[in-house]
C-alpha cells in the first residue's frame, strides 16, 4: 500500500497561512510527521494562490525535499506550476496529481510526463462532468490509460483514480467504486489504483468510521495506493489489518512490527 | 445483515455455571441484552454438558424464549439434542447450526430439516477435514446446497459456512473466504453465507482490529449473516458502515438510525 501523506494541502487554512508566510520549520515538521507514520510520498498543493501557484509549489517542494528523502506528489492542475515543481524535484521520481481527460488538461499534461519515470494519477474526470456509472468509469479509465501507454509511461507508473462520490448522493457510488478498482487491477497487469477517500462519508456522521471501513473494502478489491493523513491512527491501523487478511503483508510482518512500534491500536 | 448473538455458549466459563445451575434469570438478561443490540437469533449452545446436552438445550430455548421473541440458532452437531430443542421452539422458524458433509452429522441432521421451514447452516466440514483450496470449499457447499435443496429446503433457508482458517497459519485464507462468499452469492439466488469471524485472527495481536477490519470487507463481498457478540459496539458500528458503504441500507436509513440511538460509534 502506497501512503501519500495528504495534509500540506493549501485548501486547508493553516496550510495557507504557512506557505504564506513561508514557515519553513512548521511545513518541514509536518513533513517529517508524515513520512514518520508511513507516507511514501509527500502531497503538496498551493491550489488557492493564484498566479503564484508555480512559485508555491516550487518553495513546497524544495522545503519539504530539504526535510524529508520521500519525493513529493505535486498536486495540480496546471502543467506550468507542475513544471515549476518538477524544476526543483530530486531524488525518486515524483508523483504528477493529476491528469485527465478534460480538454485543458490532457494534452499539456501527457506532455509533461511523457518518456519520463513520473508517477501519474489518472483521474477518471472529463469534460462530461462526474462519471455515473461503472462502465462509463472504466472506459475514461481505458481512454486514460492507452493514452499514457501510447506516450511511453509504464503501467507500473500510473495511478488511476476512479472517482468517489458521496454513498449520502449516490447509495451505489461506494459498490461502482469498488468494482471499478476490481476491474483495472484484474485487467492490467502493473497498474496501480488510487484514491482520496474521505469524499465517500460526506454529509453522513461518523466519517472517520466509515473512510476506515471503505478502505478496509477497498484494499480486500486490490486499491493500492491513497491520499490520506497517516497521522489517523485509526485509518493506519485499518490499512495494515486489511493487508495482513488479504495476503499482503508476509508472515503478517508489516503488521506485527507496526504492533509493536505501537503505530496501530484496536 | 442477519445476526446471530453468540454469546449464550458453554464453551464459556460463566455460561457453563450459569447452565449447570439453571439460573434462569441470568441467561434471560442475556439473551435480551443481546436482541436490544441487534440480535435476530440467539444461539444456544450446551456442547460441554455430555450426556445432558439435549435436557440442557431444552432448558435454554425455553428460558430465552420466556424472555425474547427472537428464534434460536440451535448450536450442536447431535440429532438428537436439536430435536429436543426444536421440540419446545416457538414462534418464528429457528436455525439449526449445524449440518455438515460429516458422515455422522450429514444424513441424521438431514433428516431434521428435511421439508421443514427451518434455517440451517451448511457448514463446508468433510470427513477430509478442513478445506484448503478455494475448489475444496466451493464444491464442499455445491454438495450440501444441492443435498438440501433436493430434500425440500429452499435457497433462503440455508446460511453457507465456508470456514475460516486463521491468518497466521494460512496467509491465503482470508481471500479463499471473500472469494467464497462472493461465488456462492452470486451463483445461488437467494442463498445466504454465515460465519463465526474471530477465528481468522488467531494467534495475533489486537484481534478484534482484524476481526472488524474483516466484517467489512466480507460485507462488500456478499457475506450477509454472521454469528457474534453483538454487545460489541465497534464490531457492530463497522457493520453498520460496511452496510451503508455498500448500497444494502436504502438513504443510510439504518446507519442514520443507529447514530441517533448511540448504538455506533467511531
Amino acid at each position: 500500500m502506497l501512503i501519500v501523506g495528504e495534509l500540506i494541502n493549501a485548501s486547508r487554512k493553516e496550510i495557507a497561512g504557512l506557505i504564506r508566510s513561508r514557515n519553513r520549520e512548521a511545513i518541514q515538521k509536518i513533513a517529517m510527521n508524515q513520512v514518520q507514520n508511513g507516507a511514501d510520498f509527500i502531497d503538496v498543493n498551493a491550489g488557492i494562490f493564484m498566479g503564484e501557484e508555480p512559485e508555491c509549489l516550487k518553495w513546497l517542494v524544495e522545503t519539504v525535499q530539504a526535510a524529508v528523502d520521500a519525493p513529493c506528489c505535486i498536486d495540480s492542475p496546471d502543467p506550468v506550476a507542475v513544471a515549476a515543481a518538477l524544476s526543483v524535484h530530486k531524488g525518486p521520481p515524483a508523483m504528477i496529481n493529476s491528469i485527465s481527460l478534460e480538454e485543458n488538461r490532457y494534452a499539456p499534461l501527457l506532455s509533461v510526463v511523457a518518456g519520463t519515470d513520473l508517477n501519474v494519477v489518472a483521474l477518471c474526470m472529463s469534460d462530461d462532468g462526474m462519471p455515473e456509472l461503472l462502465e462509463e468509469r472504466l472506459s475514461r479509465a481505458d481512454r486514460l490509460i492507452h493514452g499514457l501507454v501510447q506516450h511511453n509511461v509504464a503501467l507500473n507508473q500510473i495511478y488511476v483514480d476512479c472517482l468517489l462520490q458521496p454513498v449520502s448522493t449516490d447509495p451505489q457510488s461506494g459498490r461502482i467504486f469498488l468494482d471499478a478498482v476490481g476491474h483495472l487491477m484484474r485487467t492490467y497487469d502493473g497498474v496501480h489504483t488510487i484514491c482520496g477517500l474521505s469524499n465517500i462519508s460526506y454529509g453522513l456522521p461518523l466519517r472517520r468510521l466509515l473512510n476506515r471501513t471503505f478502505m478496509s473494502m477497498a484494499v480486500a478489491h486490490g486499491l493500492d495506493a491513497a491520499i490520506l493523513d497517516p497521522l489517523d491512527r485509526e485509518m493506519m491501523s485499518a490499512i495494515f489489518a486489511a493487508r495482513t487478511l488479504v495476503a499482503q503483508d508476509d508472515f503478517c510482518m508489516d503488521y506485527l512490527r507496526a504492533f509493536r512500534e505501537k503505530r496501530i491500536e484496536g
